[in-house]
């Protein structure tokens, strides 16, 4: 298909792709005149993956070019696409301070205590200290019952899904594709499904009308 | 204390707070000459809150108006503050199109034989139809078996957070402020614990390195 066939199957502005293809987000097409390219089906599931990360996880044109790079170095194993796609999701690290330290070493000694085989340098170790930081400053202070509470839930839910990965199957481009989208968009549905069980929640014990 | 102690107090610089002020997002010090005013531990715990909600949720300073009139509105309960807040974390709905209208009539039925309580306008509903289409966009189709272990684990982690919240007690700007707080911050946790247990998973069925 031609550019503009591109853009109507995926809703991307033909500039937008033209500006992807500069990038080096996505592949160039077949070259067919001088000025003129022909694009396949996989042109399209790349666009369609790019929107998606852009949109749903407002990551950067750098950001998704880093994942990108990953899905396509058939060196790394599915294991690791999703630490990179883990490690570009995170924000990049501010300073640290003492108050952050201290969190840093508390998650540290919690995921021990969950026995969960995490890297050192896992992103969200960092990123689960700063939300404990956050909490303090707001005069909320996080115990480890709390923490309890989401770390099963997590871990019911990321256990189902590597399950669900493992067994689905497919190439290897489709089953990296799979994690790093299970791991972007799934974040969005949780998200979604967790508010609505608070309005469920908050309804049965607080009652009356929700939105104004 | 001067508005150079807040920022101070904070972290917040002084311009930023001027512009706070300015849009009514924070209340006038208590004014001591022309052009000094006196501001108190209440402007600390409000530039704090203001700044969560722009780190962690990335919110707009109309949306944060939006949440802190709701706070401030002592005729709101916490389950309508909590509703506010929903409905600002929301990003502004697009044009509908079919797929996104089929969606959401699964998700009504889907919520409907949880037996969930939830409005018909809460504005999650629409972002979880969202989340369906871009899956669906990306070749994924997703069964009602996904969405009942997602579901499952937002029930048991929202049960427990509204629990807490009606346990913890305090006065009611306390009491609705831990609520907005515990939406958007947990949000951050609750993906951070997720992300962990998914390297977890991860290390466990298919092994080897994680961050490259």
């Amino acid at each position: 298909m031609r550019i503009a066939e591109l853009s109507q199957a995926t809703g991307v502005p033909v500039p937008t792709i033209k500006y992807y293809l500069r990038e080096g987000l996505l592949r160039p097409g077949e070259r067919t005149a001088v000025n003129q390219a022909r694009y396949g089906e996989g042109h399209v599931r790349r666009l369609r993956l790019i929107r998606v990360l852009r949109e749903v996880a407002d990551l950067s044109v750098a950001r998704i070019g880093e994942i990108l790079a990953a899905v396509d170095d058939e060196s790394l194993s599915l294991h690791q696409v999703l630490g990179v796609a883990h490690a570009a999701l995170e924000p990049r690290p501010a300073d640290e301070d003492d108050q952050l330290a201290e969190a840093r070493r508390e998650v540290d000694s919690f995921l021990d205590r969950l026995g969960w085989a995490v890297s050192p340098d896992a992103p969200a170790r960092r990123s689960l200290a700063q939300t404990l930081v956050r909490l303090r400053t707001l005069g909320q202070d996080v115990g480890p019952q709390a923490l309890d509470v989401y770390a099963e839930a997590a871990d019911t839910v990321a256990a189902w899904e590597l399950d669900h990965l493992d067994a689905a199957g497919g190439d290897r481009e489709r089953r990296v594709e799979r994690a790093v989208v299970g791991t972007v968009v799934y974040e969005a549905a949780f998200a979604a499904l967790r508010r609505l069980a608070q309005e469920h929640h908050s309804a049965r014990r607080f009652g009356g009308r929700w939105t104004s």
